[in-house]
């Protein structure tokens, strides 16, 4: 890839060729567990970009059973699920397609259930395979500026591409930047039976991921992810010296709100985890979008600090007692 | 109050008339906390019922940080703070009202800066003064019921007032139904360090509430509401015959959600509070609007059983140590 003439993905050109023209109103992300975390970033960038568009982030049943009355023709649902075969995504894209809806299906299998019940397919990639710009997140804020740029002439979309087009090298980065903090955190942390994660606007989702999918579903560990405004309403008072919060400062509008979050902690509590996006090098990604982009590395980065602390535990992240074992 | 020729209340039949023939085409929910988590059920109405309307929730400082694009004169912006002086509510009403949003402050006290702030102010009323037509979430259904109605020609509306005069009597059945069970809880639970709730569709924001008022703010005890349908992506590795759950079965379509995480969670957990709404005496609630109620009445139900804990406990429902004693 050249960044002097970076393109979007043909899969998601694709969809945008067809949404050329036709009318859509709301935007419904749909999908489970970790694919659903990585949707609450986008719906940020459509909260704040969108004039006329509005959109909501669903479990993939709750969107099926909670039929919403709004979906129709004029919706378009963005789905997700690595496998494909997640089955109440798959349902939720034969429901909306079923309901005249625009369907779009992000998945690591091109010829999986999901991408046979969705009218387009992005393919992902994952894992050593994948750089920043063809991962799930990376295909995903290329559709949703896509979407703002076809339907509303939102001016973003360029800078977002060329942004994700050199996101890899930041990712590579923060690998390295982070790897000792890491290798400290699964030390430190080894022997906790509660974590919190806390964060707001755009890296909410992350925090929302690390919760349940890294620390309940892999690790088995105690957690909520507490949205740093809501901390004060609630939350705060289980904060002691024993209770770890690992604490995500982002480079969006809502930084005020971790920042003061973080404030509070520090005074009343000794566990914290600090992740500050303003320590990252963002060499390569647009001003402007730095605080879309944030949460994709501090996502990339807490992957690492998942790995350190699988092996301080030695409890493997792939390690399951229920899923894809047992009937559910 | 007449059952046979029951109104709407005038502090929302003043919105109300305000609302005709204005075009509204996004209804805002902002609050924090407890006051955040009873706008949740509002929202499930709004998409089960709203043909046009779109509406999201937001914790306040969220809202006004995030500030959405399409906040403006075709917003209705809904804000709840019992005592009004909740800062970021307040500074939310002041935003959306500069943006030229209606805005509607729910609150106990009509003196407040909320009130202040907001064009429109419901007091509702709370404790023994209350009864469940006039509390917050009997008078928000009101509004939200209402909006439908006026904009959209909703024809639910007088069978929700209707509904709501008869919820009190729903509410003393109740309690009296659970008294014993909410003092086993208390004795059952009281050691416990770490309980979850569980639910899904219009009983999620009273799961919320549970877990981030109740356990974690006014008993000091790790908590996290998982959603039904989230809980197979990830968060039902957590559960063992040690860990325990808080099941709300609500009455609404999203009811086989909640049925399936049971019915899961009986296999492999053993510290299960089941609380189904299928078991109360809903006499005088519409057919129609059942799964809409069961959340007020689950609402009512756990408070008895906060009450039981806290007892058990030792731990006063009023007990704090940061919130309104120290800075933050």
């Amino acid at each position: 890839m050249v960044n002097s003439q970076v393109v979007v993905d043909q899969q998601v050109q694709n969809v945008l060729d067809a949404l050329k023209g036709r009318t859509i109103n709301h935007v419904y992300f749909v999908a489970c567990g970790g694919s659903s975390a990585i949707m609450y970033p986008n719906k940020y960038i459509m909260d704040r970009e969108a004039k006329n568009i509005s959109s909501d982030v669903y479990s993939s049943n709750e969107f099926i059973h909670r039929n919403p009355r709004k979906l129709g023709e004029n919706s378009l649902v963005i789905l997700c699920s690595m496998s494909g075969t997640t089955p109440e995504t798959v349902n939720a894209a034969e429901f909306a397609r079923q309901k005249g809806a625009l369907t779009v299906g992000f998945t690591n299998q091109p010829t999986s259930p999901l991408a046979q019940e969705s009218e387009f397919v992005v393919k992902y990639l994952w894992g050593e395979e994948s750089i920043a710009f063809n991962t799930n997140l990376g295909l995903l804020y290329q559709l949703t500026m896509g979407v703002l740029n076809v339907l509303e002439g939102n001016d973003k979309f360029d800078k977002m591409i060329n942004s994700l087009s050199n996101l890899q090298a930041v990712f590579e980065k923060s690998n390295k930047q982070y790897e000792s903090k890491a290798l400290q955190f699964g030390q430190d942390y080894k022997d906790e039976k509660v974590i919190y994660t806390m964060a707001s606007g755009a890296n909410y989702g992350i925090a929302y991921s690390y919760a349940i999918c890294i620390l309940m579903e892999m690790q088995w560990i105690h957690s909520h992810a507490v949205h740093s405004g809501e901390y004060f309403h609630g939350p705060f008072e289980i904060i002691d010296k024993d209770v770890p919060f690992i604490i995500l400062l982002g480079l969006d509008e809502t930084r005020p709100l971790d920042e003061r979050a973080l404030d509070f902690s520090k005074k009343y509590g000794e566990k914290l985890v600090v992740l500050d996006a303003k320590d990252l090098d963002l060499t390569g990604i647009d001003e402007e979008l730095k605080g879309y982009l944030a949460p994709l590395v501090l996502n990339n980065v807490l992957r690492r600090y998942a790995e350190q602390l699988a092996d301080a535990r030695n409890h493997p992240l792939s390690k399951r007692r229920y899923m894809w074992k047992v009937e559910y």
